[in-house]
């Protein structure tokens, strides 16, 4: 399976890209945006595509050549204004979405946010960032693509617990960066996980049973 | 028929709403998000409901009571941030079109931007109030509601033509608010608008017959 990780010198991306990469039977493909992300990544010998998100479709489309699902793990960051919420986080996974649908990628995992789904449970000094995501997920939702969309609680840099809870609404709380990734690619394995869109803490099940599970 | 026009205490909304409250078989609702903004329309004898549209859909649909049609000519302003681009233009246009379908009110006018449909003719400068634009339209295309989507250039406050050009594509060009405030009116009273998404610039054409023809 070649998966082109989109955002994937992000935090998450970086964890999706090396674990698809040491694991049989998938083949990452880096999308990313300098030159110098490219180059890391290919000195450790991981094919890389260099492109902008806010870029045009077609540009999107050439990254997906041979490429079998997709993972959208890009964002704008906490440091950039809303104006490229609305560019990355909305525009950017919309582009995306059409991109597979133009080239006939079927398998598309999204990277949301908690409770982007639930307009009552939206941090109003982030608002601005959950419509976004939130309507990067409808699209996607609506594209008819064998999707899967991922909304991970408070995002923290421990190491991976291999242990999560998984639903449609959680209480909130905090989930791995490693442990995301791992749920990610459990995801990208698993027909149970296709049209299913889900909460994602820490917990106390196996990653790879709870998405099997759902 | 009564007609909801959200936003009605904008610049081309008040000349929506003087427009539907003088003639014959249009009766106006101004939705306005201040109590001044309420006052001003009651002391003209329009009737007027106060929701503010960073609010939830069930407050939106509370003001769709008895309502035949939907006006959506609101917008977040040049002053406002990004972050106000999606709670309003964006998310409170999805919020209406969702109030909208609960309700059962079927027809819906969306004042948008010129060429919002083309990702290749953004400005850079605002390219992110485009993006919200765009993706408002296309959540109301994917509604199933009966829809006008109207994407007027640059916009004047002279007196009004009469006359406009509309099409799916138009090279740039000014229009009236007045001008804009009769098509969307025009629009609402012709079956042929249904479903028609086009530019808009002051042109030849009078405006009842331009709509006629689309």
């Amino acid at each position: 399976m070649n998966v082109l990780v989109i955002g994937a010198n992000g935090q998450i991306g970086t964890h999706v890209v090396q674990k698809l990469n040491t694991q049989q039977g998938t083949d990452p493909v880096a999308m990313v945006r300098k030159q110098e992300q490219v180059e890391k990544f290919q000195g450790q010998g991981i094919e890389t595509t260099l492109v902008d998100l806010e870029g045009s479709v077609a540009d999107i489309e050439d990254a997906m050549d041979s490429i079998d699902a997709v993972v959208f793990a890009a964002g704008s960051g906490g440091k950039t204004g809303a104006d490229k919420t609305l560019l990355i986080d909305l525009d950017g996974a919309a582009k995306a979405v059409e991109a597979a649908v133009n080239k006939g990628v079927k398998r598309f995992v999204m990277v949301s946010a908690f409770q982007a789904h639930n307009r009552n449970n939206w941090s109003e000094q982030i608002k601005h960032y959950f419509v976004a995501k939130h309507h990067a997920d409808r699209i996607l939702e609506e594209s008819k693509l064998d999707h899967t969309i991922i909304r991970p609680g408070a995002l923290t840099n421990d190491a991976g617990t291999g242990k999560i809870s998984i639903a449609e609404n959680l209480e909130p709380g905090s989930v791995t960066r490693e442990d995301v990734a791992d749920t990610i690619i459990a995801s990208l394995l698993s027909d149970n996980a296709v049209n299913q869109s889900f909460d994602l803490i820490n917990g106390d099940t196996d990653i790879e049973e709870a998405v099997k599970n759902l």
